[in-house]
């Protein structure tokens, strides 16, 4: 697909620099437009690209829409694998788990917003990757809330359920959370830990 | 907008029982395609009804999301605002706050899904509605927290953060929940309830 990259002298050297801003520009207008609405042509005005020349980086819309997702998503669940197997108490590798969450989706707040509300738009392998990658994230939650009940810090929950509702309330960040707001992502991470800590610990029921 | 319903001969009487297929269909039109890729044929085709005849019910494809959203969001705001005025503690107000709330979204399943995925794709006066009635809901869920505060039967928690978590937990289910799986909208609810209860009460921190 990028084989023509070198053979555009628009590009040279600073190819990747070029995607790095299609990406950039293409969540910018997928936001603002909606993936259905949003053409190849607008991506290409935004940044500054005959549309003949944005296909020498991409092959299609989708394309595009899949390698935004793939490269938000999958940072954010080599982060929480790397706090799995870290020697935190389970409480605390939740707590870690929430946060990185929250800070991954504030700070990408343009690509998680496409990504969530968008990512069912995808076909066929695309489609199956992705949900793949978001079925990876759920499993690594379920693990430390399994880990936690092992240890006797958490009660003895429906893990995949409350894996679920851990989800839901970190993802659905994107549908009100800005960047003006009064609290950072660290101590929204703090209040939604606290009272999911505090939710599963043992000794209440 | 209906003036010429009865002008209709195919209406006549049955104009009310037309009017309920033609949200149905548009649900499941707007659900299957997304609402930017629906066009007002796709639902006629799907009512059975040439595309003339439909604009005899309904102005335009974003009067009838509207409409939809009217529908299904006000039935449940006002099983929250009964709720609230009920004799119950806070703790069971909140617990029949997050039943009403999954059970409408799965019974509902179709109209949510729409809803919470393409509500931004309402303009001007119809966005500024939805959104309105999306905060009402919000500020209901605060003031059950608040009596439980106020109770004691709380901690001092932040009511707006608390809010923002129980309703992306619920909301979230549109994306994962099916009527297949394993446990009811009411098993559901009683988990989020027992980890948002427990996470909620006094005494632990």
């Amino acid at each position: 697909m990028r084989k023509n990259v070198k053979a555009d002298p628009a590009n040279g050297k600073d190819g990747h620099g070029k995607e790095e801003k299609i990406f950039a520009e293409a969540v910018r207008v997928f936001r603002q437009k909606g993936y259905h609405a949003a053409s190849m042509q607008n991506i290409a005005d935004a940044v500054g690209l005959q549309k003949g020349s944005l296909y020498h980086y991409i092959s299609s819309k989708e394309e595009l829409l899949f390698k935004i997702f793939e490269r938000s998503t999958g940072a954010l669940t080599q982060q929480l694998e790397a706090i799995i197997i870290s020697q935190d108490s389970p409480t605390d590798k939740l707590r870690h788990a929430i946060e990185a969450h929250l800070v991954a989706l504030c700070e990408q707040l343009d690509i998680y917003t496409v990504y969530l509300s968008e990512r069912r738009a995808l076909s066929g392998r695309h489609h199956a990757k992705v949900r793949a990658e978001g079925e990876r994230h759920a499993r690594l939650l379920e693990q430390i809330i399994q880990q936690g009940i092992t240890s006797k810090d958490f009660r003895a929950v429906d893990t995949k359920m409350t894996a679920h509702a851990i989800l839901g309330m970190c993802n659905w960040l994107y549908q009100w959370y800005s960047p003006d707001g009064r609290l950072t992502p660290q101590q929204i991470a703090e209040i939604f830990s606290d009272l999911t800590i505090d939710g599963l610990a043992r000794g209440r029921k």
